[in-house]
């Protein structure tokens, strides 16, 4: 089993993330039930605006969904601008339109049976509605969302402080976390055990 | 298996209902492989605004949470007002909120392993927020969202038809349905094969 | 000047209202300047689903509505549910659609030249959220959104206290809502000083 | 009085632009009461990820943004993907939360008295949803949202045609445009005449 998060940070490496920061408390949960797990962050390669599989000109997404689509479980990971997600995010969404029209050898869209999952961050509000937009932007495209199977971290009112600069919250958001992944690979095991077949056209 | 309707349109019985007419065409296709349905029109019943099992006073909620619970599969359906879910259906979301402190015998959220998918329908624009919405909601209380798991039905720009004045779309809008029925029930299914655990505490 | 805050919290009076007690930051600011302000709790009414301006059978709807058109400007307050807005706000806004079709004597819509703000309150996070649905509705029926003109309070991540059990945060709350009041006074002027006209039709 | 348009389509020119052919409806009436208008479609700069003025490294956001506060009236204009705004509409929201701690001589943020408004366009359903977030973002900048100030354009259910594709309800948008145009310049003129003043710290 392996799962990918695409940490939809606007900072490119080496800089600290703290989107990162709480998305590894999943992935840490999920490698103790002995599932791999990889990191992309989006923000080091460069995926260009479009809706197709590949927009040529040095477009790095090619490379990126070839990892999206060895995985099981896809974590999406973003920070919060404005109350919503980031643009880094959105770009991802929209490169994942063109998975509408690839389907397996059954005829399925590839992103059936996969899960996927929401880690959000902010120095202010906006976490839920940010799931509500990948939740159902990787439902269309195909993904299985299981239930509880995000965390957050914020801590209003107003703008504050980062994750990473104060521990108020962190059980919450760790807990949480950890459920989340255990939904996720509950859920990963009973669509591998059971898969959904093609639907009728 | 069991398949529960919550119809949240605005209007009482008997009047004719856009957004029922529609969900019929994902009961039917449920109906088709064995499974039971049933429609609750919630404008029927007085369920009082609050996040309790019971607000009192006459509040019809929990025979309608029972239903619910009585059901592997639930659809959520709503007219679209300004954009947006109907204040109907805003009220089941508010209401399932006393779900989460609910718990079977073995610890789980009362909602987990069961499947939800949506079902809207308006004289304009706004289907996708709406299933973005409602995701997001029956997520947090414990419902799995099966991939592509709705349907719906609008003719835009600005103001039109209701869907039982036209035959527009509607050969795009029962595919849909009957896909998403096929794909409820695919991921029920494999729930019930292989159900979630409580997640860790 | 007239500010009319429809408070949609959940709860009838005399209970307490935490999105009032934030809310009455806002008109406190508004009084100081000579506005005259009134609360309206719409759980202590009987607004009935629907989106005519009369529903018949009880509907206190009229008398509300009545009240909004005789102020210049307009607070919507709402508590955060599953983050987003109380049932109760959704049905003010689809209550609100009717005013689409009903215009002054020069043929504007009657909610023209009047501005709208908000102020939200919760034990979790969704504030940016609920603005973004309100600003939408309030916009498309007529109403003018000044700049900056809301308030909101929550402590995130996850649930936590309600805004009168803390004083986590107040202060921020609390300049963030005179700011808003400022706001919503000096562009209700600007419109009452140079009216909005009819637009083509 | 001066008007920019930023368009969001994902397409860099000289791409045909659906979305800003709907746009230039708003514009063709704004020029018709006096206003210069311009047009800057984003995807032909280098915009970089992040929420300061400058990002470096060949970051073209310095120079959209002088043209932005040379405007009182902007108009943002962007396609419907998966039901929500672009990727590129996202991240001119996400470069003007630097412009959230620019200030006037007054002390004002310099997206005070200026008014903002939306065209969406879309081959599915999305619009009023995209209309939210753009209205909400803005509005926390510091733009002034009029009534009623958006067109759209989309043809449901489901993937149809693009706009420039059709006659489909291009009366509805048209005139929708330019009410919008309308309501946009009012309100310009309505703060000129009256501006908004610092808010109290």
């Amino acid at each position: 089993m392996n799962a990918i998060v695409l940490n939809c940070t606007l900072k490119s490496s080496p800089a600290v993330s703290n989107t990162e920061a709480l998305a590894r408390v999943v992935t840490g949960a999920l490698e103790s039930e002995g599932v791999e797990t990889e990191f992309v962050r989006i923000a080091d390669f460069d995926v260009k605006p479009g809706v197709t599989m590949d927009e040529g000109n040095g477009d790095q997404w090619p490379q990126i969904v070839e990892k999206v689509l060895g995985a099981e479980i896809l974590i999406l990971a973003t920070p919060i601008w404005l109350g919503q997600i980031s643009s880094v995010a959105k770009r991802v969404l929209e490169r994942f339109d063109a998975l509408l029209s690839e389907t397996d050898d059954e005829g399925r869209p590839v992103a059936f049976n996969r899960v996927a999952g929401f880690v959000v961050t902010g120095n202010e509000d906006g976490a839920h509605h940010c799931i509500a937009e990948l939740a159902q932007g990787v439902g269309d495209i195909g993904w299985t969302v299981p239930p509880q199977a995000f965390t957050y971290w914020n801590m209003g009112p107003g703008p504050g402080p980062d994750y990473l600069d104060t521990d108020h919250g962190h059980e919450w958001s760790e807990t949480t976390g950890k459920a989340a992944a255990s939904n996720l690979l509950a859920v990963a095991r009973a669509l591998q055990a059971t898969p959904i077949p093609a639907p009728p056209s």
